[in-house]
């Protein structure tokens, strides 16, 4: 089961086929890891490029690369010496797809990753570009999604709290207008608004959708999707303290409802550690998820399937 | 042959039985090690999580590892991005607990270890926790004392230069509680004695020790186990000049004699390099015990023999 | 095929029939890496050990080591605790040996590849120490003469820019030393001009070479070289202005030349990305060609081949 593309830099460039594929193998991915990994990738090496630290999404690929049977090579945060001296990100990723079989890259700049796939000689894989995409975790996201409610299409999906710079919850959305009757709850603070090209796309895509201030209008939907509100975000701090406050999910919220709780990670305050006792509570298996829906893409780049 | 817990973060959990059993099992890894490993973690990953560099505990662990067949995934020193958002030691752990199947953990406070194991979802080994404990060095110890001297009931063990802060003195006391007829020689200045925690320990299991100030008085134990003194322990450092040299151990302090010399190393002044050609100079074939005791625990912890 | 040394420091320690050897298992190398590694050296352990680091050079290494089945243990950069203690170079590879089959060493400080080799207990190769040598990026240069040219006797080999401080230009002089009827032409401004040893090295050896100032003068040859100009070099930045210009390689300075282009990269304004598409623009075959060469010394130095 292939894809039909070399690179993955952006969920813009995903099918509904696409998705169907990857969620079907990142299951059998699971069944893989229950019986301990397998050999697949043997002899493979994932060259894991990571221009910022970002522990846990390099750990995650480097996992799955391995729980395959494939090797690693890393390149972590300052120690790019060549960066140093002047390189383009082009050749560095030439000189970088002599090493390896497949790159996963970090990178803070938006755009790196489709200037750096459109050199790569091998199959490259965006793992998060500045504010840009971040294709992997979107991924994970719609397959915990769907193990955790059994079904994508019909959802009801809330997400609260910094919607204007949370990558992760922009990139959900594309993914989600691939799937039939889709709600979407937009919830945030005034000045943290979902940006226009979300609300556009959701226009065109005929996405029923709603934009609120309060949690309470979260609360009722099938998935609440959390994110993190940034200090630095605000010119007024007391802004922040009410809005910060008003915004934590607590177990208190959720008595009696099946929400089923996200989080991308890491959380500071906006979910209780009371939640995390909860069977909805999600966000922990929504990080091992990672690893299927990781392993799936490095096999099926690599044209193991 | 397996022990009676789950992860391991003090040496105060270790029975004799426990030490026992590890150093006879870390004594065959020693025969495995000679025939160049085995496969014994084919498919097993450590997670080396290092919040504070320490390269030559991380190289052992991962080297042990790697000896019995398993993969590695690191995060070393300053690139745990998530520290950087504020996430707590336990949500990094169990976040980490996602992508490997047992995790050895540097972290520079105190008590950390406790918290990470408290909720880890895989075997945890702590692999210092800053002036805590740092029980697979007292392990491997142990181990060279056995190695060296054929057994360790008996022994009479001296321990020299800074025993106030050196927290692998402290550890390696502990354990040696658990065997029988064992003297201790406690040699450090004023500054730098023992502390009351292991005095007190030492009087209530009844385990002959002295306290002196000359390093003659540790030159006729079986074992001499030396320490660095820190010149940021001082506020004289005239002090600090003057001790530091008479702790300086020289090969001709250790002229017929077969005392067993140790050291955790790093080492900076206080054993001369013309000890290293000694028979009995032990430190460097001590570096070499940490790994057959760390393959013990892992494959003991991963439940593997 | 083994080589008559244990530790690899310097391009001197090489004889012809050496670099033949060498060259010849690089070849059969390429061969194992087209069927997509092997398990030769499966249970050796590589320990990588960058003082400073140097991305492409650490990735090279363990990659190669990989390929060849074999495993990593690495400490890059600034994360070498124990330096920060103190410890003598020579107290860290004695560890270090502890911990792996054979060392790939990167230090900042000339001399510090002989002073490691002379205590390491296991195979060591200098992977650059400061200005001093780079044995192994020699050899790959020497290989991409090879594979580009069918040959290395008889050829004219130019070097261009700054090949007073460019560490590669001087060992690769000293390794086409080696070679019958080897031509050098050195071009470079007056400040930065081959030091010299080179120059007393080719006078010696009755190498044929010219010193020359206009890039033209390098067009005409089987191979050029190229090194980066650092601007730091210079008092007079117009100076620097000037020179950086003059020597930037063009596409249009190789219409109709078959004339080989290397580079050891990373490259900055020096060579122009309109030379890229040319069949001969051959740094980035370069880079690749470190795999199956450092393939080589791994499996030639740990007597498995």
């Amino acid at each position: 089961m292939g894809l039909p593309f070399t690179h993955l830099t952006s969920t813009k460039q995903l099918s509904r086929s696409d998705t169907d594929a990857i969620l079907r193998v990142a299951q059998d991915m699971e069944g893989i890891l229950k019986k301990g990994g397998c050999d697949l990738l043997r002899g493979k090496i994932l060259g894991s490029l990571f221009y910022e630290p970002s522990t846990r999404t390099r750990l995650s690929f480097e996992s799955a690369m391995q729980r395959l049977g494939g090797d690693i090579v890393t390149a972590d945060g300052i120690q790019f010496s060549s960066l140093y001296k002047g390189e383009s990100i082009e050749d560095t990723i030439v000189v970088a797809s002599q090493y390896c079989d497949i790159i996963a890259m970090r990178h803070p700049e938006v755009g790196s990753a489709d200037r750096a796939a459109a050199v790569s000689l091998v199959p490259f894989i965006n793992a998060g570009d500045g504010p840009g995409q971040h294709p992997t975790q979107a991924l994970l996201d719609l397959f915990t999604i769907q193990k955790e409610c059994g079904k994508i299409d019909g959802l009801k999906v809330a997400m609260v709290g910094d919607l204007r710079f949370g990558r992760t919850v922009h990139s959900l959305s594309f993914l989600l207008g691939l799937y039939d009757k889709i709600t979407l709850v937009f919830v945030s603070p005034k000045e943290l608004t979902m940006p226009e090209k979300v609300i556009t796309f959701c226009k065109e895509k005929g996405i029923a959708f709603s934009e609120e201030r309060a949690l309470d209008a979260a609360l009722t939907a099938d998935v609440l999707y959390m994110t993190r509100i940034q200090e630095e975000r605000f010119t007024d701090h007391s802004e922040y303290e009410r809005l910060k406050s008003v915004y934590t999910l607590k177990a208190a919220h959720l008595k009696g409802k099946r929400t089923v709780i996200m989080h991308p990670l890491p959380r500071v305050t906006e979910i209780a550690t009371d939640v995390d006792a909860l069977p909805n509570a999600a966000y922990f298996r929504q990080v091992r998820n990672g690893v299927p829906v990781r392993m799936a893409l490095l096999a099926m780049l690599l044209g193991k399937l």
